[in-house]
C-alpha cells in the first residue's frame, strides 16, 4: 500500500515570534525541530516529504534537509491552501499520491502520526483528519461529527458553548484522493475566494460527497506561535527523556548532584557542587559552574552557566553566558551574555498570569510564572534584571543595575538612569 | 501545700512591637509563647492558670490554651495592677489562693520559676520577687533590700548611679496574701491614684508590714517589647536544642552539612549542597535548596529557603520564601515574600549600634547588627534590599531594584525611581 | 671573586598606583616584595644589599630589612643616577666594589639573577645588561648591540620600526668599573645635565671605551607601575607554588574542593562546599565560607569570603571582607569591605580592552578583563559593583545600590541617586 508524502507546512510567518527566530528551525538537543519532526513522521513509516519553505528560510531548510525531501517555497503568506498548492508540480510528477499535510510547528507525540497512518492503512475513507479532545473551550477550528467519526463540516472559532464536538482541528490529515482536493483548493484561488482559508473550505466541500474519518488524539500538543510555547516544546522534550545519559566524554567533577533524567553531551563539564535536576539537556561543551543549579531545562551547547547560577525550567539555546545569575522560565536564545547578579522576575506581585504585548495586543500567557524572552547577541550588564514576561529584541545592550520593565526593540541601548550620565561622562560608553 | 495559681499577663499593647502582631502568642518552633511558658511553669511545679488577655487577643488565646486555663479580659491597657484585678471572681471563687504574678512576654530560664517555688514551699514569707542581678545600669525598677534579701521597696529607674541595689524587678512574683494584695490594689483604684503603677505601689504599702523575700536570679531574661527582641528570644530558644533531632520523615540529599544542634522536623527537604548551622530550627515542610546556608536560625513550617540564599542570625515565621536571598540578623512574618537577588544590610557603614523609630522615638536596639523586620504577606521584589533597622508594614509591596531605607507603613507600595515610570507605562501596575 | 653588592631601587614614586599604596612594599604572599626580592638575590649568590628609599618608605624599609641591608635616602624623585649616588658612602667605605642595581618592582624569574652573577663571574666586561627580548614593539629603552652581545648604546622609546635591536633594558646592571659610573653620573648633575636620564647617559659614555655585556633574558618581567600590574605579579608569583600545602592547623570541612597548586596557611578555614582551584594562595585566618570559589587568587590573611563569593583573578591584601560578593580581575587592598550582592564588572559589553584614568591621561590597561582597583578601609555597601577598571580611593564609603562608573577619589563618600536623598532623610548619614 502506497505511503502518504508528507507535506511538511514550514512557511509560516514568526511575527508572533519575535524576538525569537525562525520557529521551524529551533533547535532542540541540538537539531532543528523540522529534522526533529521529520524522524518522527519516518519513525511512524512515512517516506517523502516536500517541505514548503518560505523565502527567509528556504535556503536553511534546503541545506538542513539534503536530499531528505524536497523544497518548494510559498512566495507569499497566503494561507495554507496556498502552501499546499507549492506541492502540485512534485505531486504531479507523481500522479497525485496520498499526502500527510503537517505543520513543522505543531509538536505533537508520535502516537499521532501512527495512528493516522494505522487509520489509512485499514481503512477506506477519502480522509482523515485528526481530532484533540477538549474538555475546555479552545479558540481553534472544531470538527462536526456526525455518528462516531464521520466528519460532516469545519466550524472555526464557534465561541464557548457553541462547539459542535469536543474535537479540535489539528493540522496533521491525510489525503488520499488527493487530486480533488488540489483542485479544490485551485479552484478557490481560481475564484477569488475571500478570506484565507481555502483549505478548510475545499475539505468542507468535499466532505460532502467523500468520506472525512476522525482520528482522535488525546495525547499533548504544543503549537509553537508565541515566544513562550518555547517552554512547552522545551518540557516536552525533555520529558522524553529516559534516564540518565552522561557522554563518557562529558566530566563530572566530585560531589556533582544528577536527579531525575537528563542528557549530558560530549565535553560538557560539571565542576563541584553543581546540581542537575531532570529532566534536563546539558549540550556538548557546556560547563556549570560550582554550586550552579540547573533544573528542568534545556542548555545548549557551548553555554557557560557560572559558579552559583540557577536556571530553571527555561530553554538556553547556545553559547549562553550567565554568570551568578538567576534564569527562571525564559528563553534565551544564541549568544546571550546575563552577567553576574542578573535576575529575570518570573511572579507578578499580584500573583495573576503573566501577559504580554504581541504585535500591539495585550496577549495572556496563561502563565503564572514566566520570565523573559531574549533574542541573539543581547548583552547584559552586571546586577541588572527583567520583569516578568518582557521580552528583549536581538542585538541588544542593557547597562549594569537596570531594570528592564518592557519590550525592548532589535538593537536597544539601555541603560539605568543612576549610571547612563555617568556612564557617558566617563567616554565608556 | 497549695501551689499557686498562675496570673499569666498577656493583655500588654504591641505597639511597640509594629510590624509585627501580637507578641504574646508569637511562634516559636512552631508554638505559641503563651503555650511554651505555660509548660515551663507547669515543669516548675504550678497547676493552675489564668491568663489576662486583651480584647483583640482573647479569642486566639481562649482557642489556644482549652481547658488549660481561665481566661479574663482586661478592656483597656489601665496597668498591671488593672490586669490582676481581672482575676478577682477567679480568686474570689478559690478563697485567694496563693498566686504568681507573671508576664508572658518575659522570657526567662525555668530555673527561676522554679526558684521562686522552691521558696515559696520552703519559706514563710509574705510574697516573694525575682531580683535580676545586673551589672551595668537597666532603665527598669529597682529593689531596694535590707540584709540579704528583705525586700523594703521599689525604685521606678533611678538613674544610674542611684540604684538601690544591683537588683531590678522581673515580674515573677509569688503572693501569699492574695486578698490583702488585692485589695490595695482595688483601694488604689477606687481612690483614683493616678499613674499606673498600682501594683507597685500595692506591693510597697504591704511590704511595709509583711515580709516580702528577693529571689536572686543571674540567668538570661529575655523580655519582648521591641520587634527585634524576637531575635533574643529565638536565640534563647535556639539554644536550648541539645543534639541533633532530624525527623525520620525530613528528607536530606547526600552532600548536606549539618553542624551544631539542630531540630528539622517532619516533611523537611534538605537540598545537596545546602548547610544548617546550629543552634538551628527547621519547621515542618519546609525545603532549603541547593547550597543555601542556614546559620543560628529559626525557619518556621513551610518555608523555601532557595538555591544558595542564606539566613543567619533569623526568626522566619511561616510560609517565607526566600529565592537567593540573603536575611541577616532579620525577622520575617508570615507568607513574605523576598524574591531572588535581595539582601538585608545589617550593619552601619560607621559600625555604629542600629536605631530604630518607634511611636515617633528613635531607639537604640542596641545592637551592631540588625537587619529588616517585615510584616505578614509583604512581597518584596527581585534585587531590592533593606537598610539595617528597618521595619515593613505587613501587606506591603515593595517593587523590584528598590532599597527600603525607612519604614514603611502597612499596605504600602514602594516602587524604585528608576522603574516607577515604566513600570506604570507598561499597565503591569 | 667577589660578589657585587646589590643596590635596590625603591625609592619610585607610587603616583601612578593610585589608589594602591607603596608598590616597594606590597605584600604577596604575607611578604613585602622587598624582602621578597631579597631572598630571590640570595639566592642567586648575591651577599650584600643596599636599599634606596625614599623619605615616605624609608622607616618602614629600615624597619623591615633590619641588619640585613643597609639603607640610603633620595630625597627627591631626581632620576635613577641620583639614586644610585646616595649609596655613594656606602660604597666608597668598601672602595667601590661591584655593583647589581636593580629595582624593586621590576618582578622578574631568578633566572635572571643567576645569569647577571653567572656572566660576571665567568667574564671580563666592565658591565653586564639584562636585554630582555622582545618580538613586538615596547615602548621602553633599547640596547643597540654590536655582534653577538658588546653593547654600544642605549636608545630610549624609538617608536615602532626604528628598533636597534629586539633587546628592551631591564633595570638588571652588573657593573665591575663602579667608580668610573659613579664619577660619571656625578658628573652629569655637577654639569646640570637636562632631563632625567643620567645613569642611562653615564653608562652610554662608558660603554665607548669599555666593554658593556648584554645578557639575554626571554622569560617574565612584570614591572609594577599601574595599580593593574599587581594582578600580574599575583599570577606570577602564584604559578610558582608547587603542589598542595595545607597547613596543619588550617581546617578543610568536608565536601571542599581543592584543585591545582595551592598554599592555605595556619588557621585558615574553608567550609564546606567551597573549591579552591588553584594556582591559589589562602592567608592565615582567613575563612572561605559555604559555597564559596577562590580561583587563581591571592587571598591575604584574616580575610572572609561568605558564602557564595567568588574571587577569580584578583588580589586581596588582609582583613578584606565579602559577603555574597563577586571579585573578578580587581586588587582589594586592607579591611575592603564588600558588602552582600556587590559584583566587580569585569568585561566590556564591545568586548575592547580596559581603560583606566592615570593623572589625567587614558592609559589602555591592554586587559579585556578588569574589575576594580580599591584602596583600603573603604567600605561599600550592599547590591553596589563597580564598572570595569575603576579605583575606588582609600577610606571611601560607597552606599547600598549603587554603581561606581568612575573613580573615587581618597574618603569619597558616593550613594546611588535613588537612596540618597531618603537616606539623608533618614538621618542615618
Amino acid at each position: 500500500m502506497q505511503k502518504p508524502v508528507v507535506i511538511i507546512l514550514a512557511g509560516g510567518a514568526n511575527s508572533r515570534f519575535w524576538p525569537l527566530r525562525e520557529k521551524s528551525l529551533y533547535r532542540f538537543m541540538d537539531e532543528p525541530l523540522l529534522t526533529k519532526q521529520m524522524n518522527v513522521y519516518r519513525d511512524a513509516g512515512f517516506e517523502e516529504f516536500i517541505v514548503i519553505a518560505n523565502p527567509g528560510n528556504r535556503d536553511m531548510i534546503a541545506a538542513l534537509v539534503g536530499k531528505e525531501a524536497d523544497v518548494a517555497v510559498q512566495s507569499a503568506a497566503l494561507g495554507m491552501g496556498h502552501a499546499i498548492l507549492q506541492a502540485y508540480n512534485y505531486l504531479a510528477a507523481k500522479d497525485f499520491p496520498p499526502i500527510y499535510v503537517c505543520q513543522v510547528n505543531d509538536v505533537v507525540e508520535a502516537a499521532l502520526h501512527q495512528k493516522l497512518m494505522d487509520a489509512y492503512q485499514s481503512g477506506s475513507a477519502a480522509s482523515y483528519l485528526a481530532g484533540f479532545t477538549v474538555s475546555d473551550y479552545f479558540p481553534g477550528g472544531y470538527l462536526s461529527v456526525e455518528g462516531d467519526s464521520r466528519i460532516r463540516g469545519l466550524v472555526e472559532k464557534p465561541g464557548a458553548g457553541n462547539e459542535p464536538s469536543d474535537l479540535v482541528n489539528i493540522v496533521a490529515h491525510v489525503h488520499t484522493e488527493t487530486k480533488a482536493l488540489i483542485d479544490a483548493i485551485d479552484g478557490l484561488y481560481a475564484a477569488k475566494h475571500p478570506s484565507d482559508d481555502h483549505y478548510e473550505v475545499a475539505m468542507a466541500r468535499l466532505m460532502q460527497d467523500m468520506r472525512f474519518e476522525c482520528v482522535r488524539y488525546e495525547g499533548r500538543w504544543h503549537p509553537i506561535k508565541y515566544p513562550w510555547q518555547v517552554l512547552d516544546v522545551t518540557h516536552f522534550y525533555l520529558s522524553q527523556i529516559d534516564g540518565q545519559h552522561v557522554h563518557p566524554q562529558a566530566k563530572l567533577y566530585s560531589e556533582v548532584t544528577i536527579l531525575g533524567n537528563v542528557i549530558i553531551e560530549v565535553g560538557a563539564k560539571i565542576f563541584p557542587g553543581a546540581a542537575i535536576v531532570g529532566p534536563a539537556y546539558i549540550g556538548a561543551n557546556t560547563v556549570v559552574g560550582n554550586g550552579a543549579l540547573v533544573r528542568e531545562s534545556h542548555i545548549g551547547p557551548g553555554c557557560v552557566i557560572g559558579h552559583t547560577s540557577e536556571v530553571a525550567r527555561s530553554y538556553l539555546e547556545r553559547q549562553v553566558n550567565l554568570h551568578r545569575a538567576v534564569v527562571l522560565d525564559s528563553v534565551f536564545e544564541e549568544n546571550v551574555n546575563f552577567s553576574a547578579g542578573c535576575v529575570t522576575a518570573n511572579l507578578r506581585i499580584d500573583g495573576g498570569t503573566i501577559k504580554s504585548i504581541v504585535k500591539g495586543e495585550r496577549i495572556d500567557s496563561g502563565r503564572d510564572k514566566l520570565g523573559a524572552m531574549v533574542g541573539a547577541n543581547t548583552f547584559i550588564g552586571i546586577q541588572s534584571g527583567t520583569m516578568p514576561g518582557v521580552k528583549l529584541g536581538a542585538n541588544s545592550e542593557v547597562g549594569a543595575f537596570t531594570n528592564v520593565v518592557s519590550d525592548l526593540p532589535e538593537g536597544t541601548r539601555r541603560y539605568a538612569i543612576q549610571t547612563y550620565e555617568e556612564t557617558r561622562a566617563t567616554g565608556k560608553i
